[in-house]
């Protein structure tokens, strides 16, 4: 589970609201159905009209994703990686096949598969490549779901707030409901621009963090299965690879990391 | 028909207008022709400065398109092309000739027809992909009129406000008028942000997602008939092909696709 | 002539002035030649700071330009390049050197004259790109000229705006003169913002396009002499080229396309 | 010098502090010290803040080249390189190095000096598009500098107005002040926003197009360095090079041009 | 220590304050803990949503480095490589060997051993492009995330304000507080704008700048590498190599350089 998320949304969003409270705000004036009914359902009906269907619901599955948040473990496939390379050293790219239905992703596995195959290292690239670009551009629309609701809700919220001025100035002969008017109007824009500072372009960003670490990984195997395929030494395959992994990471998992690398010439010794 | 687009659309206009009426703004009161007169004219005069008449053409029937939309079937292409990659390799290039006809889309059959007339993959893939370049620019077109569109009509509804603020300002000594007048001044910002942000930056986006389909879709013919040319194995095409198919619609046409591979095998059998 | 640029600029003021006419706002209160004198004044200086003074006068040039509109045809201009392939493939390229004063452009009859004087693919293909991209950034520029006055007039406006602000605060004693102090200072807002996009910006947008179009044929010379230069097929020529017209223009010119194959044939025959 | 900046200059601030004169604004009114200490003071430390100290001093220093301007010959070095291109056709390449001392340019000595030492051709490319890539980036930042300045000024003046609306606020039990309270307010929205519209900004253009021009020169002098290397013939070499010289040049200079290349042919023969 | 950083953002500080208080204003009305809490709390929160929590951590300790500003030395790394250059061109690649352990830095220590090793060219281009790619993309984050920090900041003082508009507009009936409590409400505003200007903004800029120099240093290393790899003359690596030093650099170290180049050739004489 990502805490920093969870901690991100809480303070943004317990900063405001407790700030406002502290000031001295009733928080039933900031508690209006119908700012939130004209912000949320114009915000997302605007982002609804823009993008697929298919595009809006897995970005609604994405933000769940990010409470979940699936560790990539980049350390653990170069482990994987570098186990195949030393097997296929000793005993032939061949001999990769009974490993391959234990490859641990699918797009690793499509590219070993491609590999023992004989297919060609260009034409192994070129189609592994078409394959995270599609991944690439399909992903990135997750953020650019949330981007676009973040886009939106500020001006719907000014939408709002205008209407909510306008049904104001209308009344301006009972001078006595025009604070609350005023107030009542002003709500709008505070749900608009929260929404979109507190919570969707936040969203759309790590939304995209987390694709682009997903896309890095994909090349990072593929760049290891054109190591294997034209037998490049496993060692020079490892320094490669390595250059995915964060340097945080590296010193984290450098004893990991050793054991890996004996426990991989192990199992191919 | 795209319901999502309907539904997007219906569901932002009817959120801001329910909201209002729920606020007890009169409807009346945000029905001003003189303010649409500015926003809508100053908005179509400013659009269609900006681009060639043709573009603005292609995009008002752009817009009717989101609403009929043309299913591309990226899978059904996919086993059209494996049929014909399978026939090549049985009865050589040549035999294509006489299913040039039958070829589903202009695109793929220019394509095919320069690969039987014996060109060479460079010049073919040159030759198409100048056709695909301009088909990329053409179509983008239609997204940038309407995101043109919605990037004049907020401001040209501040010009609407500010001349009824004008107005109104001259009109100070009867201070009775002063909130409805202010309040009509009002409409042309509701207006102006309303038809952007609520339609003309989502159309914009819509089209912008359909045609990128469109020009993948080309893409994936270029690379088809190109791995027909070279004579690359039927399944390493299908492997490639796959590549383009997004990962949603591959899981729910599994079974046709498996289908499909059956029967492209069997008519080539 | 562009009448849909003229139709859109006089639809675009027209429903801005008319609207607020309707709205029963006197024209002559809208009327501030210090407003005036302020916007243009500051939007003109500004833009001459921002750019040479020779791209100021490109751009003042390509404005007139769009009324006139040199029409492009690019069609006519395929046929010109099939005709001078195909004499090349009868008589060979040197028996172009007779036909390079019929050029019909300087491009077409620099790269031409290269080809016919032996000078590699490489070499000229280099060559002309150099001038191609010469040409791109000069004449992006024009439309730049009018985007930078797009992006200054209305902030300029809110200087006029502000400094009447400051003006009628400072006669604050006087409430009556109130009003109509806020709207003279309000004038020169909608001076800026008009000005920028209801002109500037529109104008930037129709220049770029044209360049575009401009840069594109220039392209399209020069795929042409190179395959000429390298002997390619006519008839593969004529479907590369094809790739830059336009599908409207290809469906519309078909009859004279053919016409105009026939008429290259014919020259040749 | 260059005249149209400084008449760009004058203009801008001519027309806004005159147009505001003709407006009846006493120009004591909008001369506040502790508005321009804010809004000048605050812009020039977020700059320091933004840019390495060297790059604030190198735009500094390039604001002065612009009002001097630094005219670049183009045609000038058009005709040395092809002086050198026929010295080394007619004597050989070795024979430059006595004339290295006189190149008008120090890149273009390098370039000359590497190739007359026999460096190959792709080792003198990438060595010398290191150099222009760097100088590139060195000379780009003076006009980030400035469109930095010209990105923080506006909103420091904003802030220069909250601090003093929020003066204004707290007395507003004296009425009287209000008015003028307020103008003083307003006075560094108008510093800030002129600042960035009037200077900051169109300088940043100035430069930036000043710096364009100046690598678009060391391009040509590599071009032209290569051309000599690989032994092209000069007139080939011309053709190249005069893609460089803008379209306004080639014709105003064209008899020039003519005289230098007789010139250095006369000097060459 | 970056002097330039401090007197940056002591000036800006400095000039909003002082000129707000020369204007008579008392610092105390601009002192509201409540204010700070919702902009500073919910800045935060957007930021932390935002980004993984390590590149959050990595920019706090990135703006501490400002202060501290490590000193890259470009001309000493120049130095070193070719001392490395000249005894692998005198005693043999594989002499370097013996000094790998000295190499001042990871980077061009990987790169020294792997072609020590005899890795070919390009499989050493490509696994220490990909060490420079995620090392550029794991820096700009940093940065990325003060940009974002500022971008946050200015729409959450907005919304502080409006918040404390409202709590203004239900208390209309007591006019004596109605000052006051504008003026309370427009700090929050005044608060988010300087944050981002005269800091997140600016810290952003120079966070960029460093880590540029950074990852253009790494790029030095490998063309050095690369150099003495291929066997090119030291005097020649020296000139390519050069070309990444500032020209401001070259002059000021020019008699330093001169030291060091024979410096260089002494200890390989």
């Amino acid at each position: 589970m990502d805490i920093a998320s969870l901690i991100g949304l809480l303070l943004g969003i317990g900063a405001v609201v407790g700030g406002a409270a502290l000031e001295g705000l009733h928080l039933g004036s900031i508690t209006q159905p119908t700012a939130a009914i004209i912000v949320l359902g114009g915000t997302i009906g605007a982002t609804m009209l823009s993008f697929p269907m298919r595009a809006v619901i897995a970005a609604a599955k994405g933000a769940v994703k990010i409470i979940i948040e699936p560790k990539l473990k980049t350390s653990a496939v170069v482990a994987e990686i570098l186990r195949f390379a030393n097997k296929a050293r000793r005993e032939g790219l061949i001999s990769l096949e009974s490993d391959l239905p234990t490859a641990s992703d699918d797009f690793l596995k499509k590219a070993l598969s491609l590999a023992v195959d004989g297919t060609d290292t260009k034409l192994l690239r070129d189609t592994m490549e078409i394959e995270i670009a599609h991944f690439e551009h399909e992903g990135a629309q997750e953020g650019k779901v949330f981007e676009a609701a973040g886009g939106f809700s500020p001006t719907i919220g000014i939408i709002g707030a205008v209407l909510g001025l306008i049904h104001v100035m209308e009344n301006l002969s009972d001078p006595s409901k025009l604070g609350s008017g005023i107030a009542v109007a002003f709500v709008a824009t505070v749900y608009g621009v929260s929404m979109a500072n507190l919570f969707f372009l936040p969203m759309a960003s790590k939304l995209k963090h987390h694709h682009q670490t997903a896309v890095s990984l994909k090349e990072m195997m593929l760049e290891g299965v054109i190591g294997i395929l034209e037998g490049v030494n496993p060692r020079i395959i490892e320094e490669k690879l390595n250059g995915y992994v964060s340097h945080a990471d590296r010193k984290a998992e450098h004893p990991a990391g050793g054991k890996v690398q004996a426990e991989a010439a192990q199992s191919t010794g």
